[in-house]
């Protein structure tokens, strides 16, 4: 179908507007290159290829994963310098040592000390060492350990004197910046964890410890505060698609985001004011919970409509205000939401269609699993 | 990994009781063979070649299906007498065309005239007519034609009386018994819809026509009520894993539930008093929206756990009430969620990993897409 307008698809169907994601991908090289600061784009939003290619300018090293099936996948083809930033599994130490000997640099991070000697009882051949990042809870509230838990220091100490096993580096994910409303409160988040960070190599250097440091978010890399400067990593990933949470915190414009789905009408129910279309949540995932003013997406174009509920196949769209003009929305017509959630969206697609300007450029294929 | 125990399977992992799935299925095979109404099992929920054969009993002929790719999927299989019960996408009828003209028998649903006149644009070759479900909607609020609306008459008189085109049958889904709570609110939904669709069938045999019946839901159908039996069919689906949404309508017990997900604790998070498991939203699916008192699903055998928040590859798990003991939860252990809602939970999965009394069997690949 090259070539074709995307309008030709059948839908519902992913596309993704490839030059958006090659200008949200050059602004955020370009972000941390004045700022000096090394980018690790996560891969966890797209997982592909191509997409891949392009966050990483073609070097087609320094990337971070959020499972190993990507870790793997980006292996195969030719990637290295991978960072798998998830506290390590117990039950994929194997599969995290297989790809440690095979690759120069495979990467992977833990914030409890029985993760440790999970990798010092599989000790690395040929004189390999396990490259290890500390994962700190900096305010975000899910993995890490406490920045202020003593037991954080007294664990990097013990991975940085641990046979077999290097300190690589600090790693913090301030997801907190999703709470956000805005640039300022953006970068007071952003602010905030590069200060928790930088505090915590300081405690590293003065026992003897240096490493790198890595924080990361699509807020916090969209608006960087100058104090990130003095991180060495910083590890966005949504960025490259975005969607309209991210507009909802301020990291971006709608006119940034690079993924929507095109879904057709398929019912009109004038006796519910509502019409049907094809796009279910198995087209668009509940991500969000459908409480934007326009349910669980925005539809392009028709700011007056609200995607108010889904089953698997079928989205239910009523107006906001007024009666439907269904003349307006033939069976069969177009319409194009915008995600509430692009990392949502995207893993219930197994193909993404890719186009320049509406027509269409060929297909990008997403690995999947674990 | 045939004959391993379900425990040597990485998570997050889908894991289908091959027994319980048979148990259901036979369950509900005979349920309408007592009532003397033929059983057309939905395959929306697993989408699978095996689990198919186990719902038809190995006839591989009288299936429902949700999208087109279904369809394309059991057809290459051998499978015939497929209904697509989705109001006919206005994109895909050629793609429907090819299949009639294909299979002995491949039926479509519509509830719009503009849907007929799409079919009549198209003649089947060699003679061959269009079979046409009529879809009705009697108080689900999704798709159909309000069986009150005289409109719905209409349409089943200009179906029947178009060249090329047969009138196969009054189709509805009572989706509505998903709102019910207990058996004798599901016997009343299921007792309505019935009532409505014989009412209609009843005008339908005034002007002259007579054509088949079919209503499902997986509720209305694992408790149908005695007027059921003047149905012609029956399309039920979600039965033969069921849920716990199932479970809390009142459609089955938690021990009928034939799909569950593997997860491991894979943090600790005691300045939080929560644990993380490697189940996120990319496992489970948002579906339910953690309104469940143990949020986003049921953790088997640990009833004072809640699965509180998931973000794509973490879940936030925490004790309803009181401290978690962390001594019984240690990194690496497993625990078994029991979905909200299985058609969502195995739309995530593009692997299942089928067992018997916890041995695995092997694996069930599901097709995707539409």
């Amino acid at each position: 179908m090259e070539g074709e307008p995307i309008s030709a698809l059948c839908t519902p169907a992913l596309v993704v507007d490839v030059d958006k994601v090659k200008r949200n991908a050059q602004r955020m090289i370009e972000r941390f290159q004045t700022l000096g600061v090394q980018l690790r784009p996560h891969m966890k939003t797209h997982k592909t290829l191509e997409c891949a290619d392009i966050m990483t300018a073609g070097s087609r090293r320094c990337i971070v994963v959020s499972t190993l099936a990507e870790a793997t996948f980006y292996a195969d083809h030719g990637y290295d310098d991978i960072l798998y930033a998830y506290s390590v599994p117990f039950d994929k130490v194997e599969r995290c040592a297989a790809l440690s000997e095979r690759l120069e640099l495979f990467q992977v991070l833990l914030d409890h000390p029985d993760a440790l000697e999970q990798l010092k009882k599989r000790p690395l051949r040929d004189g390999r060492q396990w490259h290890v990042w500390l994962k700190l809870d900096c305010g975000n509230g899910r993995a890490g350990v406490l920045h202020s838990d003593p037991a954080a220091l007294r664990l990097a100490q013990a991975i940085a004197e641990a046979e077999g096993v290097q300190l690589t580096g600090v790693y913090s994910h301030c997801g907190n910046t999703y709470n956000c409303r805005g640039v300022e409160q953006i970068q007071t988040v952003a602010r905030e964890t590069t200060s928790l960070i930088l505090q915590f190599m300081e405690k590293l250097k003065a026992v003897g410890i240096t490493c790198k440091s890595s924080i990361g978010s699509t807020p916090s890399c969209s608006h960087p505060v100058k104090d990130m400067a003095q991180l060495c990593e910083v590890h966005p990933g949504n960025y490259v698609f975005y969607d309209v949470q991210q507009c909802v915190i301020g990291a971006c414009s709608l006119d940034d985001v690079a993924v929507k789905i095109l879904t057709r009408v398929i019912g009109h129910c004038p006796h519910r004011n509502q019409l049907l279309i094809d796009c279910g949540w198995s087209g668009i995932s509940l991500d969000g919970a459908g409480k934007l003013p326009t349910g669980y997406a925005v539809i392009e174009g028709h700011p007056n409509l609200k995607l108010l509920s889904m089953t698997q196949e079928h989205g239910r769209v009523e107006p906001i205000s007024g009666q439907l003009d269904y003349s307006k929305y033939p069976l069969g017509s177009l319409l194009t939401l915008i995600p509430y959630h692009s990392c949502a969206t995207a893993l219930m697609h197994s193909v993404y269609h890719v186009h320049s300007e509406g027509r269409l450029l060929g297909r990008w294929i997403p690995t999947r699993g674990w």
